[in-house]
Parts: structure tokens; C-alpha cells; sequence
């Protein structure tokens, strides 16, 4: 007798994707509910099956869908914001501002869903996202039926969605614990990678994700500098430094790994962490050339992902893939590397793996979840077919298959395109909104285009300094008592230095604008010699995040620039309403008062004679640690004896009469 | 009074791709006959001109067709034939034997029209083209209404449309007068390669160029390989050598230059030379990198093509464009290097002037041909658009729009494409035509594939040996004799060896298939001493190409192999029908007669016991060459005193009973 299931799928090429890389021709899968029931040659499935809904595949392939493992879904609004620049140009100057201004749970929702159907039209059926405001995401994605990892993303810096890190893991516990168990969705934390977490929040992650057994997903080793910057601060490779701060306790899927050395695979390999490789991304931002062949020869699950649309600038996994088997060539000079077969097989069944979702989807097996594609491999830019060669329709599908040429798409047994017509969500609406969105960024960018940071970054580049200052000033009388002071064995001195510096400041019209300070620093050595000059450019915002007791002030993030023109150039490129001119002798100091890491600054304003200041500053991320640090400054200024009462608010800028 | 014009295009984003990349939006073009005649804002050019037909371009591009700098459009029939492959299997094991069996007139021209419906689908207006049979490549573009550089090949081997390059000569000069002003067809000659092509042959392309006032089409510098057998064979780099062999007489289109150096880029610039950039081709066949920026500095006019159908695997342009933007960012590690701006422009106005046709196509100016597309930027995988940066729409084309997305294409003041419908052309039996060509390719294949070659491939790899070897073989009654004779002053020796040669001959079922040799080289020294051993496989196929008076021979090229298995695995893996052992000792010279190199050998067969011969061999190239060196062989063989009616046509191994 044979058994009543939900759908036949026949006349196919079936690829099975799975560990064999069975082949069916004519081929047929049998659908029961939201699952896979059989798939094999089509006489024994028509033998074996009776269905309630039959689809002839016209002679189609039939595949899993495709699996994007790692992408930013929602940047899909952000596609075509700016390109061709430098990383930080373009993530500095352009992306992380409208970022700040623009990304709200309905941006976040509404470009999931634009990706979300451009994900469908190109077969892919699952996509590990990593994002703001990542519920929105999940929602999105859920109703219109794909399947996604979606990690909500933790960073040291304030994010659109929490001010601090701390909010942000509270966020990510919270929306692990909302959506686990959902049929489509797998919520995961995303600490954003290792040079913009604390080994706190590292360590936080890991274990949100260990304790919920979630996976985690994160950026390792996307640049060389990355690299160098770990060697330099811990003194290891990024794998080895994450491992120690624990990040391997949780399921890892670790998104780029370009720069990653054999020792580091192995490692990974050893916690079964997954990764995924993303070629456009790393040619269009330079970033190099991920070693491919090595990490799947080590066992590593190497999956494919289109990185976000601002970076990319499409989602189409077809071109993504055939990427993945020409660099890989191109980068090892071998033509045999990454065949057709192999890269297929990293865009399904491996890239499942790599999300730690590899029992429930990524091949056509007894069991697994429905996902499935049908695309035609018969058009005239694939035509004609050669049939000697089994692997020819790998070649076939990588090579010349483009993302148009998906015909029909399911995920967990739902059909969400037939023949090219999207089933469960319509686009019209959805674009007019995505214009609307680009209009105001636009206009948003526009009116930016004179400000002095854009102008800034247009000369060369600056560097956004760390951000989040604890700051104390006081006005001080007997300077020397407080150099005295400073010899105090309960303070450890790291290092001191001695300056003369020479500040120039724009001002401009518009006060938002902020200044920008051309500062000449001369070091001075024991002789009172200058034994050297640097020339520094730095932009000043005026926010202040917060004003803690004593006048104990939060900065923002400021950016600066090595000034490698004259001050003329720089008068005449910015054109500034108004300059103010202070010159000042600096003794500076870095210490540990009570295991805590300060500067100290005694400046004595010679020019206009403004008297002497104590500046006492610490660097941190987090609220909390901003409180503590606020009240270490406060018994520092205390401690060094200086008076508290006389502590001043404003820069020595705000002294001065400014001159046209 | 305003001016009537065939026809008005309004309502567009037009990007000229002039020299200074003007644009109008709203913008319009005006057309008549087959030439533009205005390019300017839609507000003016209404004013101006009234037309018998408006085109309302609904806020699409309208732009210059593509160009597609180097392709071979025919082997669309060859696309998917094998993949993965290193070059040498590839080309000789699969692409090779297909095109000696397969390519004819009719194949030629199937294929053409195949590609000139996939240039129109995806944007291309004008490509250049290098194969055989090459009036029929131009017949079948300028029936469909494409323009294209059409150049025949010629090459040193024997190709499916001539037996000799002297025929290619002149079958180019033939198809050059014949095609030579043509409105859409400029008809070229291709020199192949400089590896492939003689010193006669570069020198008697350029000349055919040169004297007809058309361009030569060739490939260069592909490879390391190349540069480095260069350097070894001429002591000089690819581009000096093909200097001094006159190629720059003639406007050059050089294909690849992967492999040059600065020096090399001011030669080409200096002749004016155009190069063809490939990217998925170098990609694909791992050829290296090539230094577009650099090229671009130095001021070349680089464009961009897709190389061959077989190698690529598709004829998609805006894949090409887009990979040229960002390999060169991924191999310089700049992610500033060819922004989207200049890889658009090295695919229209800087390829037109690549294939010298700079002054008819490649940008949207007065009085260039109307060549030009209108591409819809708005489709979802391409939303939303930001408009603050005129530079931003070169990024949407190049980084996010797909081949699809063209919806319009002219050609020369002809529509080949409205809204996606093909107009000159239908491509439903054209298809079954290329399925039919698959089937019977793959049946060639399939038979073959049992074939002693295609083993001898698949486990290593063989090298083709240079072609066309003239040989004369004679008893020898007195070899001491012969010794003596060398050393006659009129012969120059050029080096001696002395081998012992232990020969397996491997027999099959199938005389066709050839006969395997696997010799045991023992070199010997001047005490006699055996001081080393090489191992060899060669394939010998039963063609003789000719029988020249006095039993001079022509033979045809045969494939070598370096033995790195035992002589038991050979057997086991080719399971030969019976086997023939000889061996030998074999005194060999390379030697100059008359000016012409030879090579002398006296061999004496040891087992079993044949006695003593004298082989003469030189290698040639083309016809009449062949003929000068059959007599001068004849020459040498009187010359060293052997007896010329006991020539020999058998080799030895024919003397020789064969056992099971």
C-alpha cells in the first residue's frame, strides 16, 4: 500500500547535497508536513507515494536552498549609501553615523523583509543575520516564512538599540529566551567581534549562548590588522584569544576568519565552530584572501555568506558562489581548488553545519526540514548540457546558473515562490518605503556634506578615538604641591612625558559642527630640549553623555588625524567662522590610583595666562564602570591635593575670547 | 525651427561614458539613421528636436552598450564541456579533441548566433571575437544586427579550419577583403598566441593587418608559464619579442597581459596598443592577477571581456565588470583600486578604443553609432537609490544590477531587444540545434573515454609535443662509418649524448587508440658509466601526416609524459591488449646542416637483435618548411654516407612480433 504524504515533487534532477552527493534523474522528494520523507529515483517515490499535491519539476533541479551564512539583512536600506572607499571612511564617515541616526525596530523590520525577498527569488532558505534590534529581524523573517539565525549584536560602543553593553546582553538574554523553539527562527548573540568587545562581554556572550544552547556568531579575523592589533595588545592570534576569554564554550559560527593560520583551524575545529566565508566582501573591502582550501582540508564546516548588502551590494548567494570557486582558484593559483561541487556543497549542507542548524536543513535528507529550490538550468546562458559527466550540473549551477534562474521555493514545507510569484509577501509597498528611507538619508548626508568631520575624512581618514572619557578638572594654585603629591607610592606611575603644545581651534558657524584643533606638540626631554614635534588634527564634538557628581563629566567619542599639511592648508580647506590660539606647558602622567588606570594632566595656560589646571581622565565602556571611575576620579583629585571645590566644567577654549 | 530625427529617447538617467562622464537626468538622446546626433538634457532636447519615434525611458539608464573586449563566441557550444580542469587536461584532453572533431562552418555559426543572443540579453552592443571559420562568426552578428571585431585565427598547428598557417594566411587576407568596410562587422586576424604562432606568422599577421588598415586581435602574456619560456626560448619578456617580430606595425588588441611589467605596458602604449582584461577567465584557470591599475595609470586603453564561453562559463558582462572592480581591489588590498566609475568606462568607451573602434562606439557622443541599452536600476535587488553622489549610479550598475536588468538594446540606430523581446532573432530551434551538438559531444566523449589519452590525462596530465616532425630512417650497415662522417666539418655540432634505451610498448584492442611507450632512459657517460635514469610515457598515434619522396616522413604531434609511477602500474592501469619490449643503444647529436637543425641518431637494436639505424628528424611547422626539410634530410642522409635505398618507414617496434 502506498503511503499518503502531502506533496511529490517529480521529474526533477534531484541533488541531494548530501554526504554522497546523491544524484536522482528523473528524481522526485516526497513532503510530509514541514519535513523531507524520501528522496530517490522517481519510478520507486511514485511507487511508494500517493500525494495530495503533485508537482512535475519540468526537468528542473531540484536542491536544498541555499544557505547564506552571514549576512546584516536589514542593511539592505543601506545598499549603495557609499562605495569604493576605505573601510573606515566608509564605516566611519558614512555607515555608523546614519546608522545612529536612522536604525529603529521599523528600519530594522523593513529591510529584513526587502532582504527577505530577495533571499527567496535567489533560493536561499536560510541566512545567519547579525544585527540591531535583532527581534524585529526575527519577526520579520518568521512571517514571511524563511528560516534564519538571528543574533542580536553586542558591542563595547553605544549601538542604536542600547547605550550600554550592559543593555545590550540584558537584550540578547531576553530575546534568546522569547524566540527559542520557534519552527523557523534560532536566536543567537552576536558579540560583534573581538576588537570591539571587552573580554567582558566575550566572556557575557559565551555564556548566554552556552547557558541557552544557542549558537554564537561573530566576526573573527576579517582584516590583517585585526591581527596585528591582537598580537600587539594580547599578545596572540585572535582564535587563541578568544578561546581564552571562554568564547568557545558556546557554539561558534565565526564569520570571515581571512587571516587565520593552521594551528588557529585546528583549534576551531576542535570546538566545532563553524565559519563563514565571504568573497565579495573581502575583494570589495580588500581584506584578502580567506584560506579556503586549507580550513575545509583541516574539517572545518565552511559555509557562504554575501556579508551585508551596504558591503556587498546585493544578497545573491548564486554569484557568492561561484565567487567562493574562482577566488579560491585565483588566490592559490591552482584551477582545481574549490570545484564547483565542493562550492555548492558549502552554500547548502556545509553552510548548515557552520550555523549548527545541519540536522534540520542544508540537503534533501530523510528527515530534515522541507527547504527546497528549483531552478532551471535550461535557459540560453546555460544552454547547452552536457550529461557525460555527473558533476557537470555542479559546474552547471556555479558557473553559468544565475539567481533569476530559481523558479520555486519552500521552506518547512511551505511554499513560499512558484514559478518566479512570491506566495507570502508583496514588494511594492515595501520599496516605496525603502525610497522614502533613502530620501531622508540622503538629505541627512547632504546636509552633512559641509561639516567639518566629512571634510575631515575627505582629506585622509580619521580615526574615531575609543569612546566614553571620565573627565575631572580643577583649578590649582600650588602646582608644585601637587607634583609632590604625585611621588606618593599609593600612586604607581606607568610613565611621564613633558610637552609644550601650541593649539590653534576653528569655530564655525553652525556651533553642531563642533571645532577642530590643530595642535603642534613639542616633546621636551629632561634638558628642557625639544626633541620632537607632531602635528595632530582633532575634532571636537560638543555633546557631553553625562555630568556625574563633582563635576565629574562623560565625553563622547572625539576623531582625530595626523595633520600632514600646513596650518594655511588647513585654514583655507575649512574655512573656520573664527580661531582661537592657547599655548601651554603640560606635565602628564599615567598612573594606577586603586588598580585603576588614570592620566593626569598639570597644564599651565601661558598664552593667554589663564593660571595652572589638574586634568584627571579614564577611559572606559560601560555605565558601570563609568560610575566607578567617576567616583575614583573625584578621591584622585582628592588624594593628589587638590581642591575640589574649584573643579571647572568647561575646556580652556570656553576662557577665551574667540578672534575673527 | 526644430530639427526631425528618427527618434527621441526622454525621460532617462543618461551616463554618456564621455571623457568627462557628463550626465542628464532627466536627459535625452536624439538618433538619426544609424548615428546619434544630440546627448543632453530631456528639456533641451525636446526643444530641439521632434522625432518620427519617442521612446519614454521611465527613469531607467540609457547608456553606451557594452563591450566585450575578447571572447570566443562560438564555443557557447562548448560551454559546461569540463571544468575544474588544469589548462593542459582541459585544453588538450577535452576542448582540443572536440574542436578537431566538431568545429565546422555550420558549428561556428550556431554558436555565434547563441552568443549574439546572450551579448543582446545582457547589454552587450559590440564584442571581439577570435576563432575559426570567422565568416561565418561575422555572417551570423551581422544577420542578428551586432557590431564585432571578427578575427580568424591563425596558428603554427593544424586547426579545424586549416591544414597549415599558410592557409590560415590566406584564408584571413580572403575574409578581410571581403568583410572590410562593413557597417557592423570589422574584420581582424589573430596571430593566437606568440607560444602558438611562429616568427613568420607574427610577421606575416601584422603585415595583413598593417596593409588592410585593421586591427590584430592576440592573446599575450597569459600566463607565467608563458613569460618564463619566454625569457628561456628568446632571452626576452613576451612584449619585446613580439616587438621585434613587427607585430606593432599593426593596431594590436591584446588579449590577458596578466604577466607584464611596466616597461612592457609604455611598449604598448606606445604603439597605441588596446588590452583585454578578463577577470572570471584569469580567475577560473588560475592565471595569475593582472595589473589593471598599473595599466590604467601608464594611460593603456584597458577594456574588459569575458574570454570564451568554455572558460568562463557565460558571456554576462555586468558579472565581468563587477569582478573587475573587485579583484583588483582584492589583489592590490585597496579598496579604492578601479572604482565603479572605471570599470564601467573599461567596459564601453575604453574597450571601444581597445578594439581601435574608439571613434564609432563606446560612449554616447555626436556622431558615434547609436549603440545603446537601457538598464532598469530599480528592481528590488537594486533599492533603494541615494542620489547625493553622481557617482553613486556607476556603483548601482557595476555593484547590484544583473544582466536581467537590461530591458532595451540598439545597435547601430537598430532595435535588437524592446522590453526584454528579442527582435532580429528566435531562439528556440537554435537550442535544440546546441542540445543535438551536446548529445553527439557527449557520445564522442563517452566512446573516448576509454581512450589510452584520456587515461594517460586523468593521471597527470600529458604535454603535447610540438607538431609536425619530417624524419628518415635508414639501415646502417657500417655505423663507424657514420661516426666518422659527423665529424666532417661542414656538420656543427651542436651537443652529443649516449643513452641505453629499454623500451615497454603497451598495445590495445583498438589500433585507433595508438600504441604507450614507457622508456627507461640510462644516460651514460664517457667511461661508459650509466649516470642517470629518466622515466617516460609516450603516446605515439598511428598518423602519419605525409610521405614525402625518398621516405622522408611527416609525422604528426604526440603527447609525453614524465613516468613517476612502475612500469606494473601502468599495466595495471591501462590493461593493454599485448606488450613489445626493445632495447637499445642510442648515440645521439644535435646538429646544424646547412643551417637547419637536426637531430642524429644511431641506434643500435639489442634486443631483439635488428641491427643498426640511422635516424634523422627535424621539426617543422608549416607546409613548405616541411618540404625544404625533407630534402635536405635526404641531403644529410647522403651526406653521411649511409645508403639511401635501404630507408625504413616502419618503426622498430613493427619489426618486432608482439606478445600477449
Amino acid at each position: 500500500m502506498p503511503k499518503n504524504v502531502d506533496l511529490l515533487l517529480t521529474n526533477a534532477i534531484v541533488l541531494t547535497m548530501d554526504e554522497d552527493f546523491q544524484q536522482y534523474e528523473p528524481g522526485a522528494v516526497a513532503v510530509d508536513g514541514d519535513s523531507i520523507v524520501a528522496a530517490g529515483p522517481e519510478d520507486e517515490l511514485k511507487t511508494e507515494y500517493t500525494a495530495k499535491e503533485h508537482v512535475d519539476c519540468q526537468g528542473k533541479v531540484l536542491m536544498p536552498g541555499l544557505v547564506n551564512a552571514h549576512t546584516h539583512a536589514a542593511m539592505t536600506l543601506l545598499r549603495g549609501l557609499a562605495d569604493d572607499l576605505r573601510l573606515d571612511v566608509w564605516l566611519l564617515g558614512f555607515v555608523m553615523p546614519v546608522e545612529r541616526e536612522f536604525v529603529s525596530p521599523e528600519f530594522v523590520r523593513l529591510g529584513t523583509s526587502l532582504a527577505c525577498i530577495e533571499f527567496i527569488r535567489s533560493g536561499v532558505t536560510c541566512f545567519a543575520d547579525m544585527y540591531y534590534f535583532e527581534e524585529e529581524a526575527a519577526k520579520a523573517t518568521a512571517e514571511i516564512g524563511l528560516r534564519a539565525l538571528c543574533a542580536q549584536t553586542v558591542l563595547k560602543f553605544p549601538s542604536p538599540d542600547a547605550t550600554s553593553y550592559e543593555k545590550a546582553l540584558e537584550a540578547s538574554q531576553n530575546f534568546i529566551q522569547e524566540w527559542k523553539g520557534h519552527p523557523l527562527i534560532v536566536p543567537s548573540v552576536a558579540p560583534h567581534a573581538p576588537y570591539t568587545c571587552t573580554e567582558d562581554i566575550l566572556q557575557a556572550t559565551s555564556e548566554i549562548a552556552a547557558s541557552n544552547d544557542v549558537p554564537l556568531h561573530t566576526h573573527i579575523a576579517e582584516t590583517a590588522t585585526e591581527v596585528e592589533n591582537s598580537q600587539e595588545e594580547h599578545g596572540m592570534l585572535v582564535v587563541p584569544y578568544v578561546e581564552k576569554h571562554e568564547l568557545f564554550e558556546a557554539k561558534v559560527l565565526a564569520a570571515h576568519c581571512v587571516h587565520i593560520d593552521v594551528g588557529e583551524m585546528h583549534t576551531l575545529h576542535k570546538y566545532k565552530a563553524g565559519v563563514a566565508h565571504n568573497p565579495s566582501s573581502n575583494l570589495k573591502l580588500a581584506s584578502g584572501f580567506a584560506p579556503v582550501t586549507e580550513m575545509l582540508e583541516v574539517g572545518l564546516d565552511v559555509g557562504i555568506g554575501t556579508d551585508g548588502p551596504a558591503s556587498n551590494n546585493d544578497l545573491d548567494m548564486f554569484e557568492e558562489i561561484r565567487l567562493a570557486a574562482l577566488v579560491a582558484k585565483g588566490a592559490t593559483g591552482d584551477p582545481t581548488a574549490v570545484p564547483a561541487k565542493t562550492a555548492l556543497a558549502m552554500a547548502t549542507r556545509l553552510g548548515a553545519k557552520a550555523l549548527h542548524m545541519g540536522d534540520i536543513t542544508g540537503s534533501l535528507e530523510i528527515g530534515k526540514r522541507a527547504d527546497l529550490i528549483l531552478v532551471d538550468i535550461a535557459p540560453l546562458h546555460n544552454a547547452p548540457r552536457f550529461q557525460r559527466d555527473p558533476e557537470g550540473v555542479y559546474a552547471q549551477l556555479v558557473y553559468a546558473s544565475k539567481a533569476s534562474d530559481v523558479t520555486d521555493v519552500m521552506v518547512n514545507g511551505q511554499w513560499l515562490m512558484r514559478d518566479h510569484k512570491l506566495l507570502t509577501t508583496a514588494e511594492e509597498e515595501l520599496l516605496k518605503q525603502a525610497s522614502d528611507y533613502a530620501k531622508k538619508i540622503d538629505a541627512f548626508l547632504i546636509a552633512r556634506e559641509q561639516s567639518v568631520l566629512s571634510k575631515l575624512i575627505t582629506i585622509g581618514g580619521a580615526i574615531e578615538q575609543e569612546s566614553f572619557e571620565v573627565q575631572v578638572k580643577v583649578r590649582v594654585s600650588d602646582p608644585d604641591a601637587i607634583i609632590e603629591r604625585i611621588t606618593h607610592p599609593d600612586l604607581e606611575i606607568l610613565y611621564h612625558r613633558h610637552y609644550h603644545e601650541y593649539d590653534t581651534y576653528f569655530q564655525f558657524d553652525d556651533p553642531e559642527q563642533g571645532q577642530l584643533r590643530y595642535r603642534e606638540d613639542e616633546f621636551i626631554d629632561e634638558t628642557g630640549e625639544c626633541t620632537s614635534v607632531r602635528y595632530r588634527l582633532t575634532m571636537i564634538g560638543r555633546t557631553r553623555e553625562r555630568h556625574f557628581p563633582s563635576d565629574v563629566l562623560l565625553s563622547r567619542s572625539r576623531f582625530i588625524a595626523p595633520a600632514i599639511h600646513s596650518l594655511r592648508f588647513y585654514r583655507e580647506y575649512f574655512m573656520p567662522e573664527s580661531e582661537t590660539f592657547i599655548e601651554k606647558d603640560r606635565l602628564r602622567w599615567r598612573a594606577l590610583f586603586q588598580g585603576t588606570e588614570f592620566y593626569i594632566n598639570l597644564d599651565r595656560i601661558d598664552q593667554p595666562d589663564l593660571g595652572t589646571f589638574l586634568e584627571v581622565k579614564s577611559r572606559t565602556w560601560s555605565q558601570g564602570d563609568a560610575e566607578n571611575k567617576a567616583e575614583l576620579a573625584e578621591k584622585l583629585i582628592a588624594f593628589l591635593g587638590a581642591e575640589t571645590d574649584k573643579t571647572v566644567t568647561q575646556d580652556y577654549i570656553e576662557f577665551v575670547g574667540q578672534s575673527k
